[in-house]
Order: structure tokens, then C-alpha cells, then sequence
């Protein structure tokens, strides 16, 4: 556990928890997908989710969305919230049932990423994430593909983790009553790829994204 | 695809993704685990994962987090996101590269459950949700328990759905390149339960508890 950089970010609810520094949080957002990200319009809140790659000390978003939820003015502050679930845990009450999670919350404003160059790069980071090698195989971008999409960057530098891992806690004189108790773990599994059955003859599923199998 | 209940709750972008009735809404909210509640504090977005069941036509949160951030005044406005990711798929074009998934976006104000017999019959329908059965199992609540976790009712009138499915679609003169493309099935998947090894002797796995496990 580090020192919280802001208030903002700082966890109140179970800071055993919690973790600020980069060791924690990087390995969080490289196993997830899909980030919820937070916004306030028109006073309200309003949560999209969103693909979103790990750019060094920062996340990047893109797409339409992006370019018009989020795209308003210089930047936009948001709350991006990347959660994986790992298990459900299965106490002997009510009270102490929960769940396993590794789960990051960055708090930081989305800047749009203009530079031609830089955004180029910043596209092929969110194919690279999903299959490493893609970016090579695949028909290059067209320079109207890449001013038609809109990307933001996301500082790292004001973000939490918080994370939950084993057996259930139970109050003491639980655990005497003839209660099974523990965890269901959920994993997140990639399966086979399917192909779509368009390409020419010839065309066979690829190393790299037959890797992406588990198990 | 039905009508939009409001134009905060109208899907703007790929509308023809949209839904807006609780055949739509019903199931993927019945299948997720994990609520994204995004909240504006101090001007501000903050988004929390968090547990969540559905009750009928409202959606139930609880937890000392509930009782802590949300539980300001009579009733919080709340932005609440599901998002179940069903596949990666993987185009010709990095442009095309996209996410299948299945997603819900409640807008509504989160309220209290104050009346402790409701309140009670919230925290059941909590453990009820994540092992059918199990409450009777257990050791009951007491009422300092129920006294001390927090529950909050969202109306769920005010949402929609946005569902992607299927083969990626690329820009038709890109079929005839030799690539290949298709989708990555994505599954969350409960594993065996693991118990923590200190109920007393000759307690076992509960068949509701390996019920769970897929597969």
C-alpha cells in the first residue's frame, strides 16, 4: 500500500484495501477489457462503458463516443472504473457475503489526442492489446479512418486500486455451525476463435490470435 | 427495439443496437454480477463497482458503501451500468476491430430502503441471487445487521440496452484481402467451490453451492 495522491482518490471504506502506486495498478487495467467511465452531463452522472488500453503512465479511449460524450471542449473529467470479478464469496451469514475483485478507479480528465502521429500510434495500441502482432496482419489505417476516430488520454496519476482476495470473514462463533463456507471463483475465459467464413480460400486462423485461447 | 423512455435514457450512437423494454433490460441484468454506479460528488463523477440484484421493475445496491457515499439526503442520482463482454472481434481493418457485448444503462435516483421488514427482504434476495437456496442454509440476520447495511432502490423505468453480436463488418472491398477475421468468444465462467476448510467435520459442498459451476 502506498499513499493516496489526492483525496479525491483516496479509498475510505476498507483502506486495507487499497493500493495507489503503479505495481498495483497496472496489472489490474492490463487484465481487463472493458472500463465504465464516468461523467457528468448536464449535473447528471453518466456511465459508458468503454474498450480502453494502458498506455504507459496513462489509459487511452477511443471512438465515436468518445468523440461526442466526451469530446466537449479541452477535456473532460472523468472517473474511468476497470473491475474484474474473481469469485463470489459464500459466508456463513448473510452479512459477510461478498465478492473476490481486483478493481482500479482513476479520477483525471480526458484529453483528446490530436496529433496525427500520436494518434495513429494510439490505434494501433488498442489492436495490439487485443491481439499482440494484429496491427501487421490486418489493411492499414486510411487517414480518414484515423481523423474519424475520436481518442483521449487519461493521466494515471490520481487513481486507486482496491482488491479483495480469499476465504470469507466470519464473526468468530460461526464458524462452530455445520455451514459450508467458501469461494466460487469466476474467471474470465477467451474460447476458440471463430471465423466469419468471408476470407479467400487459404486463410486460416492466425498463431497469434489462436493464442488467445485459454486452457 | 422499443421506444425511448427519455432522452437521457435514449441510446444515441448505433440506435439500432438499442433497447428499451424489460425484455431487453431483464436478462442481461439477471446474468451480470457487477454494477458500475457512477455518482456526481463535489461537480464531479465517481463511478463504484458494486453488487447488485434486481428486484421485479427496480434494481437493489447495498453495502456500507451504499449507506456512505450514495446515502446523501432522500435520494442520489445515479448512472447504473452493466456490461456483460461476450467476444472480441477481430476485423480486416483496425477500424472495424470491435467488442461484443451485452449492456444495460439505468438513470434514476437511488432510494433508501428504510423499512426494516422490506430491508430484510432486500438482503435476502441478495444472498438468494448468488446461491438459490442458501439463505435458509445460513445463519440468520440479525437485527444489528440489518440495521447496519444500507440499501438503495433504483427504478428501473428510465433505461436501455445496447447489444453487439455477431462477425465483425468490414468495408466490402476488404473481403477479398487475405486476412483472416472473426470472433474471440468471451465466457465468465464459475469455477468448483473451494471451502475454507474450517466448517465443522462432515460438512460438505451444498448441491446449490455445486450447482453454480459451469461446465
Amino acid at each position: 500500500m502506498s499513499e493516496a495522491p489526492s483525496e479525491e482518490a483516496r479509498v475510505r471504506r476498507l483502506a486495507e484495501r487499497a493500493g495507489y502506486d503503479a505495481a498495483s495498478i497496472n496489472p489490474i487495467l492490463d487484465d481487463g477489457w472493458v472500463a465504465h467511465v464516468g461523467i457528468v452531463r448536464n449535473g447528471r452522472p453518466v456511465v459508458i462503458p468503454m474498450y480502453y488500453v494502458r498506455d504507459g503512465d496513462s489509459l487511452l479511449l477511443h471512438g465515436a463516443p468518445a468523440a461526442g460524450t466526451l469530446r466537449e471542449g479541452k477535456g473532460t473529467e472523468v472517473c474511468v472504473s476497470v473491475t474484474l470479478l474473481e469469485g463470489l464469496v459464500l459466508a456463513r451469514s448473510a452479512f459477510h457475503h461478498s465478492m473476490n475483485y481486483r478493481s482500479v478507479v482513476v479520477h483525471g480528465t480526458a484529453v483528446p489526442v490530436d496529433d496525427p502521429v500520436e494518434k495513429e500510434a494510439a490505434l494501433e495500441l488498442f489492436v495490439e492489446r487485443m491481439v499482440p502482432g494484429r496491427q501487421a496482419m490486418i489493411r492499414p489505417n486510411t487517414a480518414k479512418e484515423i481523423q474519424g476516430t475520436g481518442v483521449l488520454r487519461v493521466a494515471l496519476d490520481n487513481a486507486s486500486t482496491k482488491v479483495r482476495s480469499g476465504d470469507p470473514v466470519d464473526d468468530d462463533e460461526d464458524y462452530e455451525l455445520p455451514i459450508w463456507a467458501g469461494v466460487v471463483p469466476v474467471t474470465e475465459v477467451l474460447g476458440a476463435p471463430v471465423g466469419d467464413g468471408r476470407s479467400p480460400e487459404g486463410v486460416v486462423v492466425p498463431d497469434n490470435v489462436a493464442a488467445l485461447a485459454d486452457g
